[in-house]
Formats: structure tokens, sequence, C-alpha cells
């Protein structure tokens, strides 16, 4: 089959045209890949930086959103048919541990990712357990169904925090940041206030339901978010920048008693004025990982049930997988800001 | 001056035109009435029911519902101005409980309610401690900061509840239901049902959000419920009919994990099957009474402010003060929703 | 094998000498039940009363508390093995429903029962899926780890009504209730009070930790209760008798915002006033069904490794299987709190 | 009056013998003290810190925490009466924002402190706001309600928290840490382990319920903590050091979904591995600031009323008020734990 893999120890990601299709277990379920977005992750992967090199093993295929059939299953499954249209959660929890036993499979620290740790979904075939498979709504388009994953980042944080009401704050709009503010919208925030570096995407974020965009270059924008949200700053920080700048300013501006959701990952440690910013505010501050199992898949398939978000303007470009690195490309470039591939149909 | 009293042990209610002005204490504000809303409060007063016998003073000053100037203040008052635009909050607390001192003066045991315990607002001039003031913000008109009061009980279930994401049932939809409906809708709710006897009034919700409207004398109501939310009930009850058979019924189409807020007040006890309809399923029930303080306020004013919420087909009438009568009996035929009161500029 | 069995469609149960072994399916384990608790449900069945008729289907073998030794593992089973010492969740989850995927199996619409839909532990061996296995801890002893299913039902109650630094009023101290007067004080409760019409099972609740028992047969406990309580009631209610009056008086003491948290099961539909009991309170009502897989479990090993429960006055007889009907007639007498069963060893 | 006050801008604190009696306001409450205690905060204003420099008028009488009786009311309190035993909590809010009509008075961003904004309580008088007076339940003796202050300080980190049935950590053993160590055994808290540098403090916390006292200066014991708690860490952290090497430590050991909670003051930023210690962890970070009003105040009195608390080999100390220096060189020295001053009858 085909398979995008990692295979040598150097930026760069090659196509195989013969790669063996995966062997399933008896728990577990060969999906054929139809659609499947590429996430910053396999873009670090293609780059190969240093989280890259210290995590991936050579050989492995990369990609882990997606949506496909079933076409085959093991002896043992029996909740998933042939033939069903699937997505699947890409965190591969050991299923003997607190956290997975208590529904937080995705903080279980034996925790499998998909295209990271096993084979992953930029191929036509893919394996995974039954019980990561999530079967597709119909009136849900397979482009859409093909980022459940980020998506689900995104859904996660912004639910976690709880926005109905309140003032948010996003510090960094990329995929994930402007995912975020469709959903905050959907999900009656108030005022969305948002900060970018590039242009592009902040005025992308004032059409997806932002009502004010800040350039984060210009230091003076948390004084101006404080004076917009009744002087006291926004009662929600959602974090998906991971510069430590931004984490910075964005808890300067959080309002005392506010909640932070931090998702954005900062490539070094991140000096905190832990006093100010979080003690005397008495602040909560949440870690987000994931999605949660399952509630965050339920959580999305209804927000896209009720019509409430607006991703078409997300998913900017549709390349059929063979193309896997012009799409890097159009990421690298900023041209793009997700691309989802189609396998093409045997 | 003006005001509504409740004068005889009869049904009705009696203007009178040279009642005393309210003195005021050392912590007391007398505010200059300009807005004030007909609660069922009031309506009740005046058929003077079997509640009513048993709680109204006569001689009192109905009326809870209102917006006005500050005209005065006592001698200890610091923090609210002459001139200032203000409601208020009805709910008088004991201001030593363990309620009082927690944030939850709402549930005080010795709360004394504006118009009922104490002279209200159907009047030129009503004191109410500096404590239950609230200064409205001025893009705020004075007939929506008028039923600051209802909009709070909606805001309160809606809010305690938790819609963001979830599919809401509101069993009754009078003066409160409709508002709940559109708070639901902006605070993130998936699907909203409804149910009611009145046609107008089940028009009227979907005018402003609501998915599906049910005839409640129509006993399948439930099961189509139930299909309508992926087989499983929604997950959220709102009721606010106070009739038993609605209550029963709403628990009955209620999702297992579900969260009921009851709001309506049933005049007999209602006999529940608490295995099925609340043990089994896992559900969470919440009484709610009157609003937080001030919590439920700053929602109700976030909300105004960033647009989300559409009030104006819920203000069906506007008459001015000594036209009380008339309001009160366009309530009964049903003909009006909410009826504002405007006090005659002296 | 020994297997205890309902086998007619009259009062009693049968003891099988030749019942056959379980079969296991590829994700089942086979239990060799060492000892096995007498629910108040087996007894239910034992005495055929109207719901056992509804629902329990003729030759199933009962019981569903137990520990015991994995003995074969289904072909697809890698997390249990052969020789450990287990106990089990009895809710056996449909595993695809929005409950099971979230947590909330507990909950799940289409739940089996061991012992009740299925064939249960009152016998040599039992298959159960490997999902619902539950590993014991080396310093728990059999004849606790036999009765984790109740004590999760009382942990579950406990610990979801939140008893930390509050007054706690447990209407009904049966075996659960017991169980939840040692694990509220475990759990950090302030004043601990208890109702029951048995002296003596007020007596073994006072040694437990309860610091007040009342006779519910004197109807003015709720007064007292309440005045012992700083004359604002206890902040939580444990409800554990399913009595109506009992649950009426229950919610009639509890404060203003206080929590009740119900697992009683009534037998007919409880009339409740509902404004004064639930509305005008501002309170929380939990229904309480089975056990949180697998946090409540955690929570019980937990509680029991840290030596703060006491359930050996609990534990009031120990009897070979064979001795099933002794068992359950010392429960009939109320002779008997709990009686384990003791499989004899082949 | 007797005073303590802070005259000049170096180290010290000197006594005048012939201040004026505070005025009182018409909302305020004169308290004649009758114990207080000295806490880590005047302790800084004596060493005469870059904190105190930079925030603390000379001129002030210091000191925050302590017990009198009511002298004399302002014209419009209400609710207090002359003899009254009470104490007070010191933040005074602005009574006009969100947090202090919200129940969250304690992180008012206008927040004035007794003692350091105000004039305090190292005096024969002090006068507080009627709405911070604390009426004091007649069981809890003088030297116990003297110190109110901190043990709300501690009680508000541990119930925040939530410890009821977890694991906990507290790094930091000093007066607040002892505190949280027996009000968390009182909580109902599983195994409890603390860090400190002095023996004697490790000590003091075995004896108040710590189950683990580690050096701090081990770098080993993360790992250790971490062993002792399933192998996962424990499942809350309690951070009452303020020392940047025990907060990231104490992080590290933290167990996947856990809770810390921050009280400790650290005086520079403090570089946090945000991926590893909060995000990929699924964390909540709680700032802690004072004490809720009134909520933990209620907890407070509920847990001393119950018994729980062991606080006498806390207060080390008894000294009149003239001796306030000894009792700061004996905590400078580390021979006492808490020091309460005893103010001359007159």
């Amino acid at each position: 089959m085909l398979a995008v893999r990692k295979l040598k120890n150097e930026p760069g990601l090659w196509l195989e045209r013969n790669a063996p299709v995966p062997q399933i277990g008896p728990r577990e379920v060969l999906v054929a890949v139809t659609h499947a977005g590429i996430c910053g992750t396999d873009r670090h992967i293609y780059e190969w930086d240093a989280w890259s090199k210290s995590r991936v093993k050579l050989g492995i295929t990369t990609g882990h959103e997606f949506v496909g059939r079933v076409h085959a299953i093991g002896s043992a499954v029996t909740r998933t048919a042939v033939g069903q249209r699937v997505s699947a959660e890409g965190h591969i929890g050991c299923g003997v541990c607190q956290p997975c036993r208590t529904g937080n499979g995705h903080i279980c620290e034996k925790v499998d990712i998909l295209g990271i740790d096993t084979d992953g979904c930029f191929a036509e075939f893919v394996a995974v357990p039954e019980e990561n498979i999530w079967p597709v709504h119909p009136d849900i388009p397979d482009h859409i169904a093909a980022i459940f994953d980020p998506l689900g980042n995104a859904m996660h944080t912004v639910m976690a925090a709880g926005v109905s009401g309140r003032s948010v704050l996003i510090t960094g709009v990329g995929i994930i940041g402007l995912m975020a503010v469709t959903i905050a919208r959907a999900a009656g925030a108030g005022k969305i206030l948002v900060t970018d570096v590039s242009p592009r995407r902040l005025e992308l974020a004032k059409k997806l339901g932002a009502d004010v965009a800040f350039d984060s270059k210009d230091d003076t924008w948390p004084a101006t978010a404080r004076e917009l949200t009744h002087d006291q700053g926004p009662e929600v920080l959602l974090e998906m920048s991971g510069h430590p700048k931004a984490i910075r300013q964005g808890f300067s501006a959080l309002r005392n008693g506010g909640t932070a959701a931090l998702l954005g990952l900062p490539s070094e440690p991140v000096p905190l004025d832990l006093p100010n910013d979080i003690i005397f505010k008495g602040a909560t501050v949440l870690g987000i990982n994931g999605r949660k199992m399952f509630e965050t898949w339920y959580q999305v398939e209804n927000f896209l049930l009720s019509g409430g978000l607006n991703l078409e303007p997300i998913v900017t470009h549709h390349l059929p997988l063979t193309d896997f690195e012009r799409g890097l490309k159009l990421m690298q470039s900023g041209e793009a800001i997700k691309v989802v591939l189609e396998v093409p149909k045997p």
C-alpha cells in the first residue's frame, strides 16, 4: 500500500508505494483511510526538530487525523462492523492504569500516539484498537471528520475552561486557536479577544467570530484587553501559542478569579510571576492534553450537528496523499491553515 | 406619591395617589422608579390566591421589578450616588446567616422580598438597602433594565444547569421559559425543545430559538423528545411550568446522567418515581430560587451587552403605572407576555 | 460445579451440585470464587418479590459480590493473568453508548447486572468480561474484598455528596447506611446524624462514628436534627432507607443550599413538596446508581489501605456457600448485617 | 493606648504607649483586642524586606490576626453588639467590584489589608468594618480564635484542592503548612507526605498526622514520593514553601490529573516546565489567596467544633503584647512556631 514514512534520520518524509498493510490483532480494526489532516506535529517530524528526534522511531508511518471505512476487524471485535465510516482517537492508553480506568485515558502515562509511537494514517490502511474507533455521523462531511483530532483539542480546551457568558482571550490563533474561536462563539462566549503575529490569521479569527484582534508584537495589548473587559481583564485565557512571552502576557491580562487553559507547548521553561499571575489572582490553571475519551468527541459531534461551527475557512487546501510534501510546504509558508489529504481510491 | 397597594382582603389592587414617600435608614437608598415590570407574583396578589392570602400583608405596595434613578441616600451609604440609574435585587437577606455571608443570600431563611414583605416598586419611589442596588449599564434600555429580576431567574436556571453544547428541554414557556429559550441559545445550547399548552407561546419560543415545540397536552411528546436527542433524551431539563404532569414527563424524558433545574412551583405535592426518574438515571436535580447575588446579575449584563439575547418579542406591552389593572388583565387573557409600566414624570 | 440458582417461579433459591462451569468468550475471564457477599437484592430474589418476578430470569445463578482467583482467560484477554486475586464490577455496560464511552458505564441504559441478568457468583466459578475485573490489593483481606460492591455503593454516595467538613444526615442504616457512616467519618465529615427503626443498627452506627442516632418512628427527629446543626439543618442528606416518609423528613431537615444523595429505592411514587423541599432551598439532589467505573473502586481501595474504615462490625457472619439459605434467614431475622459466604476449596 | 507601630524606614517595630484610639465610621466596629497572633508578614515588616519597603506606610499599626471584644459600634451598625467576642477578616474589599459582589472579596483588586494598609491589631483597640467581623463560637478558646487568619489560609488551600480520599503532598511545613497537615488529616486525606528543611518542623508534621516526612534538601524525595503513592505520584500538591525548587519538585511529583494549590509566595519568577509539569499531566493549578469570605471561616469553625484539629503543638509561645520583639526573635531563631500575644487588661 501507499504510506508516508519517516525513513531517515534527517529532515523529510518519504512515500513508500509498497508498504505492507498493517496486521491487526484480535481487538483491532483495519481502516481504509479516505481523508487525513496534516497536523503541526507531522510538520515537526518532517522538519526533524529536537523533539521529533528524541521521540519518533525511524520507519514509522506518520499521521493521526483521519476518516475512512472499516476494512477488516479482529476476531474479538464486537462493536464495529466492516463498512462503517469511522475516525479514531489517536491516544492509545494502556487500559489498566487509573486514568485509563476512570475515563481519563488521554493522560495515561504509557499512552502510545498514532503516527508517533505506532504506524499512523498517512497510508491506505491504518490499524487501531476497537476501543479507539469513533463512528462518524452521516451528516458530517469527510474533510471535517478527517480533522476531529485537532478540533477535539480545541473543544477540550474551550469546554474545560468554560466560556459560556464569559469574556475570552485566545493567545495564538494557529489552526487550533482558530478552531477555538468558532467553538467559543458557538459555546456562548461573551467578548472574544485574540492575539497572533500573523495579520492573515488575525483577520480569519475575526471572520470566525473574534471581536478584537491584537498584533502580539504590540506590547500594549494586555492593557487594551483589560480595558475592553470592564477594566478587569478577560475571564478566560485559552493559551494556544506556546510562546513564553504570550503566556506571561496572557496571565498578566487575566482577571482575578479567572481561568487559564494551557494547550500551547513552549519549548523551554517559562519563568512565571506566580504571586501576581496566579496566586493573588486566585486563578485556576488547567493543563490541556489531547481529548477526553470520549466526552470531547461527543461535544464535537453535538456542535457540528447543531450547525454552530464555521470550519470551512480553516480547511484551506485539499490535496492527494501523494502530494503530502506540497501540503507541508504550504503550511511552512503560512499559505495553508489546515491541509486535508485524500487517499486515492484503489 | 402614586402607589399601587393591596388594601383589602379581596381580589384587586388599588392605586393610592397620596401614599407617603418611604423613609430611608442610614444604609438605604431611595430610588425614583421610572419603569417596572409586572410579575406573575403581582398577578397572584391581584387575584388574591391562597398563597397571597397566607403571605402578603395588607397595605403593602406591590411590585419588585424596576429601574429608576437614585433620589436620595442614607447617611452611611458610600457606594451609590444620587442620580445613578439603578435596578435592585428584590431579595433582602438578613446579612448575618451562613448563606448571606457566603454569596448565597438568595437562599437566606429570613429573606424579605420587595413588594411582598416590604413596600415595593409600583410607586413613584421605593426604598432598598444599598447592598441590593445594581447600577445599570448605560447601553441597556430602560424596559429591559426593568425586568432584570425575571431575566435573572431564567439566567440562574440556565447557567446552574449548564447548557453549553448540551440538548435542552424547557417544560413551560411562560415569561421566564421564553427568556430561558433566548438565554440558552446565546449560552451555547445544542438542540432546544420546548413544551407548553399555548400555541402562541410555542410559536414565540421557536422565534426565540427553540428547535422543536411540543403541545404539552399531547402525551407522546416525551417519546419524540427522546428520539430527537440521539434516542437518549435531552441532557438538560429546565422545568418552568410548575405542573405536576409536565414535571413527571420532563423527568421521564431526561437522559441518564442528565441535569434537571427546577424553577416552576407546583401548588401541591408531586408524586415522583424516584428510582426511574432520578436514582437509576444518576440524574442531578437543582432547586432554583431567585438569583445568585450578584453573580447572576453580572451574567445578565454580560449577555445583554454582547447582544446575544432577543427580548423584544417578550415585552409585549408598555403602559403607564396608572393603567396597571389593564396590564394585569392583559396577562390574564394571555394577550400580554411581559407588561412594563412607566411611572409618569413629575 | 456448585451453584445457587433461581430454579422455580416461587420463593426460594436452590443449590445445584452439578451446574456446568460457565464458558468464556475471547474477552472474558473465568474466576474461581472464594468468597461472596449476600446482598439485599439476593434476598429479594429469594423472597421472590414483585420486582424479582418482573426482572429475573428463571435458571440464573445469583450473587454479584465476590472475590476469587482468575482460573482461565479468553483468547483476547491481555490485562489479566491466571492466578490473580480479583473482584469485579457487576454492571456490564454495552460499551458503545455515550455513558459507557465517557466513564459512566454504571448508567448505561442497556446494562446487564451479574446475578440478575447473567449468571452470578454464588458458585464455584463465574465468568466476567475482562473490562469488569478489579485486581485486589494484597493488603485487603478476602472478606472485605468480597463486599466491594456494596462498599462501592456507599462510597459513591458519600463522595458524590461531598462530606468533608459538612454535617451529614444518613436516613436508614442498613448494610450500606452503616458502611456510609464509617466512610463519611473517614472522609472528613463533621457531625453525623443517623436514623433507623432498629435500635441495634442505631447502636452499631454510633459505634462506627455517628454522633447522634434517631429512632425514625419518633416524628420529632427532624426538628432535633436541625437544632443540632446550628439551627439550619444538616448540609448533606444521604438517603439510604427507600422509605417515603424518611425521604420526606430527610428533605425537610436538609439545610438551604444542601446536597441530598438518593440511594434507597422506594417501591412506590413519593409525593414531594418540591417548592419547600428542593426549590426554595436551592438544594442539589443526586441520584446514585451503582459505582462509578472505576473511580469509586479506587476510592474504596484508597480508604481501605489508609486504614480509616471500620468494617469488621458490619460483616457479622461467615458461612459456607452451601449454607446460603441460613445466611438469608439470618438477614431476614435482623440477626445478621452482612453475611459472607465461603466457597469450599476443591 | 498601646500600639506596635512601624515608625522608621529601617528594620524594627516600635511600641507606642500613647497612641490614639482609632476613630470609627458609621459602619465600623471598635474591638478591644485580647489576643493577637504574630504572622510571617509581621516579621517581614519587622525585618523591613524589599516587599515591606514597597508596600507598608510608615506609622501604621501592624498585626492582623486577633480576637477581642466589641467595645463600640458605628451609628449604622446593626448586626454586631457591644460585648460580643469577635475576630475579623483582615481583607477589606471595596464592596462594589465583581469579586466583592459575588462572594469573592478576597480577590478584590482594591483590597486593603489590616496591619498593612490600615492600622492593625497589635494594639489595645482596632477598628474594622462591620462586614469583616466574625463572631467567635464560645467553645473556641482565645488563643485559637486569635489565629483564625492563618488557619483560614490553610483551610482555604486544603478545601480548594479537595483532599478527601486522595494522597497529599505538602511542600513546606511552616506555620500554615503544619496547620494544613492537621486539617488535611481531619478532612479525610489519604496518605500525607511533607517536605521541609527543618527536622523539628518535619517531626511536628508527623505528630500532626503526616505519614512520611522528607528532607527537602535530599533531591531524591520526589521519586520516593511517587513510589509511595502507587508509583503515580500524590494526587494533591499543597505548595506552602514559596521556594522555586520545591515548587518545581512538587510539580514533578504530582500525579497526572492531579491538583496543585499554590499558597507560598516565591520572591522571584519561577521557571516552570509547563508541558511536563502541567499540560501533559492534565493538572489543575489553583492560586490561593487569603480566605473565602466567609465560606472558609465557617469551615474553620466546623472543623474546630467537631474536634478534629490538633493545633496546640503549633501555638508554641504566649507572650504579653509588650514582648512582641521577643516573639519576633523566637520566630527568627526557629524556636517558636506560632506566637500569640496577649494584650494586658486595663
